[in-house]
């Protein structure tokens, strides 16, 4: 949720798009198809209709629902091995030929098999990556349309496909060797990696990060089937605990006795605007006449780019968001999202909303640009920084949620605090973007009064400091003979 | 459907490839969830179930619909203005300001007018273009689904943009400098031209057909608006008579009390083997119950690539083998759909079906690598050849259309005619690519007997003679001091 520290770079001069991103603006930015209900209170108003062809209005039929939304399919899919049939799949899996998966594959079944993509319940075999490549959803038995935007394939080479020969059935083994999964029913089709890179990210451009890390180097097959996962997915890098299934993430809702969940997707540090906003949101879902909104603070845990903050880092900096009672732990759920991140812009935010309706959250907040980034090749952004948001509004399988657009928030340098973004007064506010962070912690200068809690940005200035150092060990030392 | 001809190049030598395009042995090579159905007849048998998710398999629910189709919207879109409006919106298009439309925006604005794009009414706004390009459908003002794969928009450059300015209505005036519509209510947004072609043709390539003659050069912007066209699109080509509207499609197939129409894309030369296709899909629907199949046979009119036949000698060519008596003019109709082509596969041959449901047909027959080509930079198919048809079963919107896949026919060196291919005897079989064809033509040698009806292999010796002709002509003269 990089929004408003993104904007700096493209936008401080430019009120028009600035205008935009305000709240009420943002009403009149959309085209008429894209209405907002009738402002029965400040929140409702940033409640969008789903787009339809153009036509005379007509009464906008948006409903809030209430408690926690069914996941997709009906039911969450779990496709962990029951503990007594454990040794004899183990068993079964040994024999089996084997596909070594890489890290970021595993990242995968964890996601497949706690149901984060319910109701998928594998690797995507040919029909399922043909319908989500082109039509971002899948159809269920029963004809029920569920979101599916990105494609969740595993490839593989052709020295594995030759290995695999006629067999059913395949084994996946982690880096380290160890069997994690059996693969069942497969299916193995060719990969086509540009025509999926160009239908998944609109852009071939080299420099993709997660085309360059996963794609690229991937091999010509993809293999699908049902996933059976030998033992839960663990990481044992300390943040296991924040790893909460949609399944562990609906009883603790559940137990909170939630009556709205609003879920806050990041893979950038929490600064006081997103604060704001967060809090803000709870305040009118109250308005609203929900009891007890909870907030889903949810981190991104998979693969990112090396240019963002790495997980711990944000781990630590979230915890004093709310030791430092920015936000309520009475009303946060802080929480892992295992997915890697693929930085796809429209096609990615689905993904991003539809897992959290998994986890049982029935309202999303949506920024600027979500999972956007600059063009690997061109001074631009790759996607349209409104698209994310409207391609949100009208994906298929996404009607039940609520989609809450993103209020800019900056710093506002007369109240010396983070504040809505006022268009009015636009020269008194401050965009401080991820570069501009990462220099004051570099340079040892302070942050403007109210940027971020004391507590997150020592974690952060801890980080950059630790960055500075190694990038200084790291110097070519040619000179000293 | 350029099906068989193309098959030479790739597959002669590749049974397993071929076996999969034989009717039987398609519907085995499909997946599990492509099921054909219970085998009542033989064309039933290639009807398809709807995929589903991976699951236990379950009845298929296909069902065979009798008589004509309803548009997509449930109303046929016409936005000719009526003769006695005409003097009146004429005067008011004069004082509006004017964009000028290339060749393929009139035949793009003559789709539009006539309803094949139905319920379509105009050149896209944005929030039609942002679902065509990520659902290949729209949603409607009832919330139901129709297809709508390519984006039909309008581009126009800053110069254009800035001459418009806050005005809400436009002149849209053709090459020739004639006014012919008025876009109204008109919205104006950006044109990613790179996003735009990654997600239409998944690849950016370089050498796309439809990209180099109208994206490339096109302006930055697109503008959407309602579409009201002054006086029905002619061209004055002396082919005006094969332009039928989906209405007077719909017409004429009422008037032939035609209780299924079986639709046949086409932008070659008709060959005896797509002539065995068609009679035989007739004999099966007649087998079926159906009292009065009718064939639209219906070439693609707009732009098509400088290597294809033009339409002129296509629709003299089609004409020979209905005199010859190939095709029964008793039961076929041969009129022009006046799409440009995008050679975009899988997401393009959606759009040909979609436009045929609107003129009345409720079979559509797709074969190999529809609308497909050579990628433009590498020696292999752009698409998959199984996509096009996969794609179309599973595509949005088109659940009521019946989808026939194409058995393959090729030149039966024993029978000496056109037959269905047998993979148990591949070596009796010739396949014909275009090329090949062509070189026939030039070189005078004679065509295996049967392939084509004499009539219309006369026609295109002529044709290919005169661009021999046309070559010669244009010879670099360089000695010649």
């Amino acid at each position: 949720m990089s929004l408003t520290i993104k904007l700096h770079h493209h936008h401080l001069s430019n009120n028009l798009n600035l205008q935009a991103l305000n709240k009420t603006k943002l009403v009149t930015s959309y085209n008429s198809k894209l209405r907002p209900q009738k402002p029965v209170n400040p929140l409702v108003s940033i409640v969008y209709a789903r787009p339809t062809m153009h036509s005379p209005p007509r009464p906008s039929p948006a409903q809030i629902k209430s408690s926690l939304i069914d996941p997709d399919g009906g039911a969450l899919v779990d496709l962990v091995v029951p503990e007594s049939e454990r040794a004899r799949r183990v068993l079964e899996a040994e024999a089996l030929p084997r596909v070594k998966l890489t890290k970021i594959d595993v990242e995968w079944v964890h996601v497949i098999s706690e149901g984060w993509a319910s109701p998928l319940r594998g690797f995507m075999r040919e029909a399922e990556y043909l319908q989500s490549l082109h039509f971002n959803s899948l159809k269920t038995n029963d004809g029920t349309i569920v979101n599916m935007s990105l494609p969740i394939v595993l490839a593989i080479d052709d020295e594995a496909k030759e290995r695999i020969g006629s067999s059913t059935n395949v084994g996946l083994v982690g880096p380290s060797g160890d069997l994690i999964a059996i693969l069942r029913s497969i299916e193995i089709y060719k990969h086509n990696k540009e025509e999926r890179i160009a239908r998944t990210w609109g852009t071939t451009a080299p420099g993709l990060p997660y085309v360059e890390e996963v794609i690229t180097s991937a091999g010509n097959w993809l293999i699908g089937g049902d996933l059976e996962v030998l033992q839960p997915i663990k990481y044992n890098d300390g943040l296991d605990h924040y790893r909460l299934s949609p399944q562990q993430l609906r009883k603790e809702f559940d137990k909170r006795q939630a009556d709205a969940v609003f879920a806050f997707q990041l893979r950038n540090p929490v600064h006081n605007g997103h604060a704001l906003l967060m809090n803000d949101t709870r305040r009118r879902l109250l308005e609203m006449g929900y009891k007890n909104p909870i907030l889903l603070l949810h981190p991104l845990g998979g693969f990112t780019k090396a240019d963002d903050v790495p997980l711990d880092v944000r781990m630590e900096q979230h915890s004093k968001v709310l030791e430092d009672g920015i936000l309520d732990p009475e009303t946060t759920i802080v929480a892992i999202f295992p997915s890697p991140m693929h930085y796809a812009g429209p096609t990615e935010v689905q993904w991003h909303a539809k897992a959290r309706i998994n986890a049982g959250a029935n309202f999303y907040i949506v920024g600027r640009d979500p999972a956007g980034m600059g063009h690997p090749t061109e001074k631009r952004d790759l996607y349209d920084p409104d698209h994310g948001k409207k391609v949100l509004s009208m994906a298929p399988g996404l009607e039940k949620l609520n989609i809450l657009p993103f209020r800019v928030a900056a710093y506002d340098t007369v109240q010396k605090k983070m504040a809505f973004f006022d268009p009015s007064r636009a020269k008194d506010f401050l965009f401080i973007s991820g570069t501009k962070m990462r220099n004051y912690a570099k340079t040892g200068e302070n942050l403007p009064d109210g940027f971020m809690c004391p507590g997150g940005w020592k974690v952060l200035v801890n980080y950059y400091e630790s960055l500075q150092a190694e990038e200084a060990s790291q110097q070519p030392a040619v000179l000293s003979a």
